[in-house]
Formats: C-alpha cells, structure tokens, sequence
C-alpha cells in the first residue's frame, strides 16, 4: 500500500466528516444530536462503499460486517461522537484508519477466514449524559439502570432519549456480544508524549484509573464590603484553597497522576456579594489504583474540614473507573508488528479513557496509539499528521492480515 | 412623637413601595424602568401630601422642597433605585425616614429659618449602567461625559436613554447646588456589625474605598487526563492559588480589608478538559488607601508571576474610589444627639458605598446607619425592624430641629 496516500485519504475523510457535523463553529456530536446523525449518514456511507453489510444496534453504534468463514470476530472500534468543540481526530481517526485498512484487506484478495467487523461507538465522551461509553458498554452488556435513568441537561434521561429516537432499551440485553475474538482500536494519543520522544507509534499496555466527582461548597451569601472576613463563610474562597492545597499534594504524591478542574461555577456570581455557593468537578487520574484512594481519602478529608468550619459541602462520585490493563501478549504482538515495519514504537499508559478500557475485561484487546501534535485534543486545535494516520492504517493492515492468517492466535 | 407608630408607618409605607414596583417576584427599580417610575409616583405623592414642592431635575431625581426663611438649604437624602432581587429597605428606608422626620417637624409647627429638602435619588446601585450614584452625582455636578457614554447591556448609553424619557444632558450642568449647608443621609446598615454589637444607631465617620478589578488569566486548553502536571498551564490552578494566597495575605495586612471574588467563570468549562481561562471579578475595600495601594501592588505582582510561567493575564481596573472620611464634627454632634436620646450609639465604617460619599467632599455630611437583620441585603431576606426605623426618624428629627435652631452651625 502506499502509506502516504493513504493517509491523505484519512485527512480527507476526516475533514469531510467534520466540516458536514458542526454546531455552529464548533464540532460536537454527542448521542442523538442531528451533527451525530449526520455523521453516522456518512459512515454508512464509507461502510457500504466497501461492500459491508451496516447494521445499527439498540444503543445507536454502527456495525458494519464483512462475513468470514468463521463466525468468530475481530472488531476494530472507535468512537463517532466528540466533546463540545472538539477536534476532527478524536474517535473518528479510529474509525476511519480501520476502514482503510479493512479495504486494504479487501482490495488485497486477502483471505477472511474469520470476520471482521467495524464499529463506529456512540457517545464515548459523555458530553450529552454524565456517563460515557454508551457504545461500548453496549457490546460487553453493562448498560444497566443506571446508565438509562442519567439524565441530560434538560432532565431528558437516556431512557427517554432512545425512546424518542426510535431505540428500544427492552432490548438492549440480547445485544451482548460473545462472538468476538480480539477487540483492536486505534486512537490518537490526546497527550504529547509520542510527539516529545519522536516515537509513530504507541502500544497502550495499560490505561488510568479515573474518579470524577462533581462537589458543591456551600457558603453564606452576604454583602461583599460590609461583612468582616474573619465571620464570613466565602464558598469561593474555600474552594480556591482546596483546590491549589490539592493539586500541590497530588503533584508531591505521584510523578503520573493527574487531577483537574475543569468546570466550575460561582452562585449568584455578583462581583460584590460574597457567594452562596460554588459548584466545581474533579478529574482525578492515575494508573496506580493506591495513589488513586490516597488522592480520593485525601479530597473526603479535606472538604470534611470544610464543613467543621460550618460550609456545607457535597460530594458527588460520578465515575470510579480502575485502572485496566490490556492484553499482554497481543500488545507483545503488536509491538513487535510495528518495530518490523520500521515504525518507531514504544509501549505506553493511556491517560485518556477509551472504549477499549470497557471491553478488556471481558475481550482480548489490544489499543495502538498514533501521534497528536503538541499533544492537543479536545479542542480546534487537535491535529495528527496524515503521515501518522498512514502509518496506523499501515501498521493495523498488517496487524489483522496476520490474525486472519492465524499468525496471532485469538 | 411615638416612636413605635412613626416605625410601623416606616414599615407600611416600604411595604406599599415595595409591593408595587416589582418585576415578576424580585424587587428591581432601576433608573428609568417602568418599576422606577411607579416608585416615583408614590413618593411623589407621599412628599404632596406633606405640602412639600416637588420637582424633578434632568437625571430623574425627585426633590421635595420645604421653604425656609433662608434659601440655605439642608438636604435629606437617599436613593430609590435598588439592586436586582433587592430589598425593600436599602435606599427607600432612608426616604421614608427623612418624609417621616420632616412630618414630624411640620406638624410640630417648626419655625423653619433654613430651607429643608427630601431628595429621592435615582441610580445609586448601578443596575442598569456600570457607574452608579448617578443622582448624587448629579447635586454636586459630577455626571461627565463617562457616565452619559456608559451603556446598559442593551448598548444603550445613558445619554440615549435619559434623551428617549424626555431629560435633557444639556441641561445637566447648570443643575449643580451651591446653595446646599449639610447633607444627611439614613441607610440601614447592610452589614450584621450593629446586630452583633447590640447598637441602636451607628454614626459613620468613613466610607471605605473601594478597588473592583475584572481578571482573566488565559492558560492552554488541554486534555485533563493525558497532559502531565508539570508541563500544563491550567488557569484554574493558577486562579485558585492566586485567590487563596492573595486572601491570606489581605487577611494578615489589615483588620478592616475585605476581598472578595463574587464571580468566576471557567471556559470552556468541561470536567475531562484542562481549561482555556477562567474570568473573575475582585472586589477590594478598606477606610485606609494605602492598604488599597498594598493589595493592588500585591494583586499586579503576583499575577505578573503567573505571567512569566506563561499565562496570559489581563487585568481591567473597574473603578478606583478613595476611602471618604465624613465631617467629624458633624459626626460628633449626631452622636451626641443620639446618645442624649438614650439610644446604644456608636461610631462606625461603612463598608458599602453611598450616596453620601459623593456628596461629603463637596457639602458637610453626616451619615446615619440603623441595624440589618442578620446584616443581610441586596437580597429578599433584607430586613430592617420598625423598631429600628422609628428610632431613624426620632434622631433625625431631633438633629434637623436642632439645624433649624442653630444648636448646630452648619
């Protein structure tokens, strides 16, 4: 194949999909959004031009299928949905690097002695409902109550949401997929880690651990120039210091975890009235499951004292997710895959989630990483090279060639 | 007179004030606004009733006139405008009060040798356009070409909409007082200092300073999970260090400081996103300058810092008022008067800005405070017992009799 075309055909096909799913400026396609809908349109399209039967599951995913003589499956999978003006690379690289080298497979004569498939997953991000990996979570059948009473800013519930779009949420238990081999997804690595040492490629071995928490400070709202700072009770003031005192620990504690706030609102927000109250989240990450509890003992503490002082405080767990660890010998596989075909490769933690995260504890899976310049993502900004995009179609080319052939035993 | 009668008038008259110049549930009259001009309807007939002669000058400011042997006038003053979701007592208690006290001097058949007036003044608050006291501003001819080019969030500039309610800002100028002996003002207290103290009345001697300034510190927007602490720019981060450092520090400076941030925003203000910004106001007061001096050296200083780390700062200054010290012997004789009357006095800082404070450096002034419950306003749950405003009315009165006497040279 010729690497470079390739990967001009990739940027071609990114580009298109992102230019015909923008809100406004922005891309973002979150779960049954009418930019999603319109992706998913020329999906399909992309996957029936290869000759695949498309289908589309209970949840929303796209399945496109080409039929081995083996019922047993391969996917590949990425994610078609983006966070709020996101970039153009994020999810969709995934899906588009596995439809390019599935037609190399295809216009190869390779052949499929199992089947393939390609699933384009909704709604990894969590960017309409708090929880994410809709898609994923369908296919290992771990999309339980919970997931289907979130509720979305409008108080729609995912429920709801399927129902009005034509899903039905009976069904989503017979969806359960236990025909599948080995899961493969390729995805831009979101950090700057390959860029920094001029590494192609990346061979995730394990994946962080994440606690999100959505915490409320409640204070007391008074007059910003009449009341003595030493009887308020400053919600804004509270959390500024919790949140400097915390990262600093977090930054003494561990050399990779990672803790963030990246929302955060102050009520009423009147430049002279000391708050009511301040809402913020909390993004905490590591692949050390112990630092992960030492951060987590540590945020309880801390907001605890808060209260002692007479705030009132909430704390809200959204998501406790371990850190997991992908299969070893198909990374050995993969890694050794890449390094024959030239490419430079290291091994790596991701410290994005992924659908692939969902699916290892039930499925073998194996996640290759390709580079993000200055490690930007979730933003405009977001770029991967096409020579990189070539090498990841190049490198997952060969990858399933030799699972078809029976060179990596599923 | 019967102080506990003058006080339940007090609170029936606020109560009718209040009741009819609401917008849906919040009390809300800022200048020009339907709700303003019903308010001015009745304190227009309020002040007829008492056989005063009303007039209104070119910003909207109604004046009530008693004529006296001399055109050496004394002015009562205080604002009709309020906050948005306002109190019913902050600005209209010190009208009624003045209306109540002049009532009492009328019907005692007072020989009146100075001239007396009841100004309701328009826009203290600022809750249409940026600047506020723009009715006080008018008596001692401070409106400027600033103020007229102000505009509401509708981009309408004062100038335009003083023109389209049939004022003139031609006009302005000529409006300035020369005729003017004393100013008296009396606010509730907006603060819990009285409450606390067990204090009937507090005699202002100053009015602190004020600094408000409105930040951003611009960092780089990256993913939360896969960019390593030590090499993120994350404003959040930096905004929280510099509020809590920066709060400790003003706390160990001085006694009487304040400094609050009421507002913050963050953007783009996703949980899993390091964020691009975040925006927040700083709202500093003290009674001493150079302490105002110190925390805005400290502020530049160490948002400077932040920009050799590689943040971009931007640091607007909103306004810039010098602490007010008020007439000391005025404040004296006032404190003396209310002593006599047996009421717990004392002498006092006020926090919040006031009419009075723009006044003072033109005209002798004195300014009265009668106790907040719970210091609580600019809200719903502002309260002001009838107690306390029959106690308003009793010293005012006593103090202009004493005016009109001569007991006190003004």
């Amino acid at each position: 194949m010729n690497r470079q075309e390739v990967g001009l055909k990739a940027e071609e096909m990114l580009n298109e999909l992102a230019d015909q799913t923008r809100m406004g400026d922005e891309i973002w396609r979150y779960i049954y959004s009418d930019t999603e809908k319109k992706g998913k349109k020329i999906i399909r399209q992309w996957m029936e031009a290869l000759g695949l039967l498309v289908i589309e599951d209970q949840i929303g995913n796209l399945i496109a299928r080409k039929e081995g003589k083996s019922k047993e499956t391969i996917v590949i999978g990425s994610h078609m949905d983006t966070v709020k003006d996101g970039g153009k690379y994020d999810g969709a690289g995934g899906i588009v690097i596995g439809l390019l080298a599935l037609k190399e497979l295809i216009e190869s004569d390779e052949t499929f002695d199992k089947s393939i498939e390609i699933i384009a997953f909704t709604e990894e991000e969590g960017s309409r409902f708090l929880s994410g990996y809709l898609g994923s979570k369908n296919l290992v059948g771990k999309i339980t109550q919970l997931e289907l009473n979130d509720t979305d800013s409008d108080g729609i519930s995912l429920k709801e949401a399927m129902i009005s779009n034509g899903y039905d949420p009976e069904k989503l238990p017979k969806e359960k997929r236990r025909d599948v081999a080995a899961y493969l997804e390729v995805h831009i690595e979101q950090g700057p880690v390959l860029e920094t040492l001029r590494h192609d490629i990346g061979i995730v071995e394990s994946i962080v651990g994440i606690r999100a928490f959505d915490i409320t400070i409640k204070g007391r709202q008074d007059h910003a120039g009449t009341t003595p700072m030493d009887i308020r009770l400053d919600p804004v003031y509270a959390a500024s210091k919790f949140i400097s005192e915390t990262t600093d620990y977090v930054r003494r504690l561990s050399k990779t975890a990672t803790f963030t706030i990246g929302a955060m609102s102050v009520l009423p927000g009147v430049s002279n009235v000391i708050a009511d109250s301040t809402n913020f989240s909390i993004d905490l990450r590591d692949r050390s499951e112990e630092d992960l509890v030492n951060v987590t003992d540590r945020i309880y503490e801390s907001l605890g004292s808060l209260e002692e002082q007479g705030y009132a405080v909430t704390i809200k767990l959204l998501c406790a997710e371990e850190p997991v660890d992908l299969d070893s010998r198909l990374s050995d596989f993969m890694y050794d895959k890449s390094q024959n075909l030239g490419l430079r490769t290291m091994k790596m933690v991701s410290g994005a989630g992924h659908d692939a995260q969902i699916i290892a504890p039930h499925i073998k899976t194996g996640l290759i990483f390709v580079p993000s310049v200055k490690g930007r993502s979730h933003s405009s900004d977001e770029y991967t090279k096409s020579y990189d995009l070539g090498n990841g179609v190049l490198l997952l080319a060969t990858i399933l060639k030799e699972m078809l052939q029976g060179e990596f035993d599923v």
